[in-house]
């Protein structure tokens, strides 16, 4: 089956590397063209698709992005309705994303801030300690990834609350959310809200002064969904009042953050570069050779989102 | 029963707090004078007592600590053969301590100091990952908090392996290991090494340079348990030569730790004043009402040690 590489952002060939050789016999990888047609490709790997991409590929059955997020696939004007648009689900990059979101939690319950302030003074003087159990944290968002972090955030001690569109199952002591009126009362308790929710015309600007004012005054964010999530003057101004106390972001609307941006030089805010958790290639690879065998066998490609719903 | 304060460094009575006035019909509290003789204490609350304290006391039966250690109990020389020595086992304690080893643990896995450094510069720089899975993570001392801290570590995904003097078991994946010749194997394989180890004759500057030199290189020191188990020269000729790279250190030979100390200002470590977890308050109290009420009974008080193995 052929398959065609197609991003403006990235280049897919080498950063799928020699995984995708692995599988030479089974799929034919093509660099993306931008003239012409191509009947025979039936399969892709999309990232940041230019938007006229897909035009070239009339028999295009399937597009696999190269991570959780679908959302720069499903943007683009050419993707046809009835492609299927197939997410990586990659246990390892829940694990990691779990991590990244645990240090950024302990480190605001604990201060840690600001023990590293004091130790640039030379400051001996300890700090108040607040128990896991006095800081709840809710996660927007509970797929395989919010599965895993809210697991091992309660392992941790800490209380935690799950917010999702639908109701979905949670283990206790895990407390389960959905709908707008779960999002507000699940706010109304929160003090650390993680935000893992994928980015659709739903939630794009969720992350905005009405929900932070709904937090515990002093609260935290971690921000690891999309930077179209965020309202970034809403932020600033929620972190200067008080509202907040502090924020975590990894991800912004745009990418790399601009050397301007007041983001980068705010004394509660921490800036990291998208790099809390990538799919491993290896699991890229393993998506793409199942998309190719359901098609193959005219069957649906797993992990395929629902095109309506948008994740 | 009477029940003396003893200190040198703290206030204990307002330290305890309300707390030991919930116990008045019970346990009469005096605190500690230098002079003459006291023949109806029977049970002492202590922390680095002075040298003659207990001579005070021709009838004291135990020492309650208020902590999980009983070093600066234990080097009283005036502690006589056959008192018993009690240490407070708090769950919430050993809690605090997981979060806080985990917040090291992940930052050196996840490199965030790196994150911290390329922020202030305004570098938008993403890192290589490491999976948990390949950071091991030692920890020395295996008691109620060293159990719970390889719990939550192995549920974040880094392999733990733990030592303890004598043998103990370990659910798996936990890997204990125990004696002299167990630690050699164990260092082989370690990245991180938490130290969590009661302060004995045998375990007195345990952390040197060829404990160092065994570990991976490149490897990283979560030090939480006293001061004198570290060689500093050591630590700081391991981080100079890269064996090392980095460590944390909440405990310090001599605390507050000296203002013109080389820890403060080295890029390698972390400095936090002995702030790494508490018991509670509620724990200590709990802890002596079970010491009264032992002694009362002729019984030997739970959680008191080994006063020949020295924890």
């Amino acid at each position: 089956m052929r398959c065609a590489l197609v991003s403006r952002t990235l280049d897919l060939r080498g950063y799928l590397g020699a995984e995708i050789g692995r599988f030479a016999d089974r799929i034919e990888i093509v660099d993306h063209r931008s003239d012409g047609k191509d009947a025979d490709v039936r399969l892709a790997v999309a990232w940041h698709p230019p938007d006229d991409a897909f035009e070239r590929y009339p028999n295009l059955q399937a597009v696999c992005s190269i991570g959780a997020g679908v959302d720069n696939i499903i943007a683009c004007p050419s993707l046809r309705p009835g492609i299927e648009v197939v997410r990586v689900v990659d246990p390892a990059q829940a694990q990691m994303m779990s991590g990244f979101v645990a240090w950024h939690v302990i480190g605001h319950q604990r201060r840690f801030a600001t023990y590293l302030g004091q130790q640039r003074d030379r400051i001996w003087q300890r700090l108040s300690q607040r128990h896991a159990q006095d800081v709840p944290v809710a996660i927007l968002g509970y797929g395989e990834i919010g599965q895993r972090v809210a697991a091992d955030l309660s392992q941790l001690g800490f209380p935690v609350l799950v917010w999702s569109r639908t109701a979905k199952p949670a283990p206790p002591p895990i407390r389960g959310f959905h709908g707008p009126s779960g999002l507000a009362a699940m706010l109304d308790e929160t003090e650390v809200l993680v935000n893992l929710l994928p980015l659709t015309q739903e939630t794009e600007g969720i992350l905005n002064r009405e929900l932070f004012n709904r937090m515990r005054r002093g609260g935290y964010l971690v921000q690891v969904g999309r930077g179209e999530h965020l309202v970034d003057e809403d932020l600033l101004a929620a972190l200067e009042s008080g509202q907040l106390d502090g924020a975590a972001l990894d991800v912004f609307a745009t990418e790399p953050l601009a050397p301007a941006h007041p983001f980068w030089r705010h004394p509660k805010i921490v800036v990291t570069p998208h790099d809390a958790s990538d799919v491993r290639i290896e699991a890229v690879a393993a998506t793409l050779v199942a998309a190719a065998d359901a098609i193959g066998a005219g069957q649906r490609p797993p992990y395929a989102i629902d095109r309506n719903r948008g994740y």
